[in-house]
This record gives structure tokens, C-alpha cells and sequence, in this order.
């Protein structure tokens, strides 16, 4: 959450310049995306009056190489109609430029507020925008290997080792161990897949009123089970912020909401348990890890990996008429 | 430059509801301000389309008891028709509320775009800004001691301690102490004086093109000398970024400027080669502190102390004539 590159008002009104969108007359560096730095830019527009832009330049984790499928994806999608910001090209028609030889795109804003405390119809509104994605994704001719699965979860756990785990939790090496063993020995195959969002929390999800305004943050996009994408979106959505209890309304209306787009299969149901299991690990893993490999202070807020935990469990104590 | 506070959909939008400014559709924490958290916030406006503005929490440094002084000298400023922003005032009137225990309020959005390398002709225009409100200001009803005066200068300084400050650099303690008793012998007195803003860098300047459209970020506003403020904007101003070398061009419109609204008084004028060695000593100060007593981390960068140790250097060699 933070500006990482300092781009003065000049570097901004050249870059500007490469793309047809009238001139530059604010730019105010905003507080999103852990990986990238972003500022929301508004320009005098080319006769409708002033335009918005959010500009990312790509800080991190972020591989240059990537980007045409990034970028392309989001085309791809507004095209199909849905509620997900378009790329903006360049005079060019390229979709990024290099700045001080880091990647920027310049990219549609999009209104809306992410929320809190979901209400069970804005998880339906979320529930559907999912499903469309996965339907539209269907013929996006390119593909990314998901590249945080299974294999790196372990890997991830194996790096922070026992000792620095049980540092954040007595119980988490064995939690951990005995999960990424269970699930190597009942992970799903054959699924429906396609691109999936894999990161699809409330932050990436811009709301007005119940209606979802903007799907955002496609930096974890990856060719996966569709399923797998609901588990995780599950395991970001129904459980209170606070008190981390499981909200069944809200949970029932994600589903209930993506199944009016797009039904599962017998299959996928009765795979979610699992499949949450395995979302629920993701997000420890890659918590740990960020919990003892990056620095504490007061601006970066980590997020507490026991907090899925605690999910974990419930997903353990679960079978598919939890997903019905 | 950061977020302080979370504030959820559900939380902005209930406080927005006390104000007439139409409905919450977008709000974006953005990465300006160091002493408090500040959301770029979009409404459905009052029947004229959307409306912006700066929603700030006040989260350090600042006394919620000096509140009524920054914001009524924004609407003051305002209403003489200086580029400053208006507080908004929720429907009792009030110009600030409480969330969370911590104060809030709803500031005019500005365009504009803050310059990293000045033209000229952008001096000139901000010369001319800072006489505006020097000149508006005085008929401001309210008052505020300089809290950050030569007195707190010597006693930051000598909090940081020799030691430390050699660790910046070892001319370093020295330098203070010798310009601490040049400036405590040499101060001018009864200098014209009134509100001034005291740090007027160009981060808290909007410009759209060649003019100011916005003079912002008031919270270091106190009653002090105005050439004092004229001195601080030369030293924030008129030395190149990159070689910290002095741009007689940037400094020659600044004043020019100024003058082009408020006339420079012969003791002034022959007062400003110190009060500008007064100002780079108090952004001396105030950056040793931050560097020896606020957390480094990648994303709080650090102001050099040095780079003012260069500029004090600058105008130890200078007389009026520099600011003529």
C-alpha cells in the first residue's frame, strides 16, 4: 500500500503526452497494490470534458514478460462485457511504456468502493461477476501456468522452516505439514479451468451500492480450476472481518450468484471442500511468508496467516452442502 | 506519505452522509500528507454531476484544538480569493467531525499538479500566490504562535545530540552549533508579519501549467515574519533537485513575483540573506530529527539534512542583493 517511485509532475505530463487523452492536470499517487505503485491521473479528455486514468507502474514480483497477458486479459474481458477496467494503449498502440526503465499502463478508472461488511446481495453481485469472468475467459487465447499452487505452497513453508513458523504459532508447522500432505494426496484433477482471478477479495472488488462496478487486480491471474477460484473467493468473502465467524448468508448468496451465470458441475461441488482447504493454504503460506521475510513497520500492515488457519479449520469440518 | 488508518466503504460513507454532497461512489487513499491519512473521495454530487474532494483524518502532530485555526484560515484564504481549498462544513456547520476518536474534514478537491522542476515563469506565479495570502491574511481573526521557531530549532538539535548528528555527517554538529548562536545574535525584529504558511515547498503547490491553481497542505501555518515565509519558499524553491545548485533564474521571479503583490520593505529585503539561513536551519533540524528518530524503511524516504547544510552554505555567502 504505498507510492514506491517518485514520478514528478514533469515525467508524468511526457508520459501522458504518448497517449491520446488531452493533457495532464492532476495526479495524486494512491494507496493500492502491494506490487505496484499507482497514481489516479485525471486529464482535460478530448471533448467531453476531463477524463480519469489510473496509472501503474510495476514495481515488483511483476515480470515485464507477463504483461501483454495481464494487460490483454483486461481487454479481453471489458470487450465481453464485463465489469473489469480496459488498458489503454498508446498512440502506438502498445498497452505499456517504459519509464526509467520500469513498465506503466495506463488504465480505465472505474468508480466504486470496496467494502467491509459485505451485505449477502452484494455477495451475490460478486458471485456472478465471477462466473462471468470464467465464461468470458473461455476463449482468451493466452495462458499462464499458475505459478502459487500446490508445489509452491510447500516450497513457501519449507523456506520460512518449523522453527520460524512456530514463531508466529506453536500449532503452525504441524498444521502446515499435515495439510500440504493431505491435500498433494486429494487434490482434484480434471476440473473445468480457464483463467481464473485467484486473489478475488473484497480490496479487488469495487462496489456501488449491491451492484459489483469493478473486478480489479488481475496480478495473480492464472489458468486454474474455475472451482478453485470459487473456493478462494469463498475464503476471502464469508467470514466476519472482526470475529472471523462464518456468515452462511453470505456464503449461499456467493454461490447462489455464480451458479445464475454459470452452474457447477457435480464435480466441482463436491471438490470445493478441498478445494477451500487449499485457498485457505495459499494465503497461509504466502502470509508466513510475508510475516518473517519482510520488514515490520508501522505503514506495511501485515496480515495474520492464523486467520486462515482458522478457516482452514472450518473448510476441514465441511462438505460439499456447505457449498449447495 | 501514506494511509494511516483504515477506513471501510461502510465508514466513508456514513460520515459523507453529513455532509450535502450527494452519495459515496469512489474513494481512493492517496499516498500525500505525512502527519495524516487523506482519501481522494468522488460523490454523485447535488444535481451538477460528481464532486470531488480531500477527506484528511488528522492523525499526528496536529492538536484537534488548532483545527478551527488551519480551517478557518482555508475558508478565509478562500473567500479572498486566494487558490487555496475550502473546508466543506457537514450539515450543523461544523468544519470537522470525529471517526474513531480522530478528527476528519472535507477539504475542496483541487486541480493541478506539483512541479519537480520549476520554470520561471511558475516561480513567478507562486511569488505571487504567497503575497496573496500574506496579504489576506491579515484581516485572519485568528492566531498561532510559531511553534517551530529558532528556539525549538536549538532544542531539537540539541535533543539529537553531537553524537548522532555526527553520524549524518561530522561537520554536521558543528555547523548547527555555530549557526544556532549566529541566528539567536543576528535575528531581525519587528519585521511586518501576520499568518504565513512556512512551508510552501513545491509538493504543496498545485499548478496547471504556468499558474498556481492550488496552495495546500496549511498545517505548519503560524504568525510569523511574512519575509520568514518568503525565505522558506526561496530555500524550498530556488536550488536545483538533482545538483542542489542555485537557480538565480527560479529566484529572481519567486521575489519578482512577490513584489508584483506585496512590496518588499528596504528592512525586509536586507533581512531576508538571514531569515533564509533561518529557514534552511530549520528544515535542518526537523529532517535530523526524522532521520535519527523515525523508523527507515523503504517506504518512508528519508530528507536529506545535508542538502540544507548546502543551502545554509549558499546564503552564508549571500547578501540583499541576492534577493533583489
Amino acid at each position: 500500500m504505498a507510492v514506491y517511485t517518485h514520478l514528478g509532475a514533469e515525467d508524468l505530463a511526457e508520459l501522458i503526452g504518448h497517449y491520446d487523452v488531452g493533457d495532464l492536470v492532476s495526479a495524486k499517487g494512491i494507496a493500492e497494490g502491494v506490487s505496484n505503485s499507482n497514481w489516479l491521473i485525471e486529464t482535460s479528455g478530448t471533448g467531453k470534458g476531463r477524463e480519469r486514468f489510473i496509472l501503474t507502474m510495476y514495481e515488483r514480483r511483476i515480470d515485464v514478460a507477463e504483461l501483454p497477458f495481464f494487460l490483454g486479459l483486461l481487454d479481453h474481458l471489458a470487450d465481453a462485457g464485463c465489469p473489469v477496467p480496459r488498458t489503454i494503449h498508446d498512440r502506438e498502440g502498445a498497452s505499456f511504456r517504459l519509464v526509467d526503465g520500469k513498465s506503466v499502463a495506463l488504465i480505465e478508472y472505474l468508480p466504486g468502493v470496496s467494502v467491509d461488511q459485505p451485505t449477502p446481495q452484494q455477495a451475490l453481485s460478486v458471485g456472478k461477476a465471477l462466473a462471468q469472468i470464467h465464461l468470458a475467459a473461455g476463449n482468451f487465447a493466452q495462458f499462464r501456468a499458475q505459478s502459487l499452487g500446490l508445489a509452491e505452497w510447500r516450497r513457501v513453508i519449507e523456506a520460512c522452516g518449523a522453527d520460524a513458523l512456530a514463531s508466529i504459532d506453536p500449532a503452525l508447522p504441524n498444521v502446515c505439514e499435515a495439510e500440504l500432505d493431505f491435500l498433494a494426496d486429494n487434490w482434484p484433477s480434471d476440473l473445468p479451468q480457464g483463467v481464473a482471478h485467484c486473489d478475488l477479495f473484497p480490496d479487488n472488488v469495487l462496489m456501488l451500492g449491491d451492484e459489483v462496478s469493478g473486478l480489479i487486480d488481475f496480478y495473480f491471474a492464472a489458468n486454474d480450476y474455475f472451482a478453485y477460484d470459487l473456493a478462494v473467493t469463498h475464503a476471502a468473502w464469508c467470514f466476519e472481518r472482526s470475529t472471523g465467524a462464518f456468515r452462511s448468508d453470505i456464503a449461499e448468496a456467493l454461490i447462489r450468484g455464480y451458479e445464475q451465470e454459470r452452474r457447477l458441475s457435480e464435480q466441482e461441488r463436491q471438490a470445493l471442500p478441498i478445494l477451500a482447504r487449499g485457498a485457505s493454504m495459499r494465503f497461509i503460506s504466502s502470509r508466513a511468508d510475508d510475516w518473517l521475510n519482510s520488514p515490520q513497520d508501522a505503514l506495511v500492515v501485515h496480515k495474520d496467516p492464523m486467520e486462515f488457519v482458522k478457516r482452514l479449520d472450518f473448510y476441514k469440518s465441511c462438505d460439499a452442502k456447505t457449498f449447495a
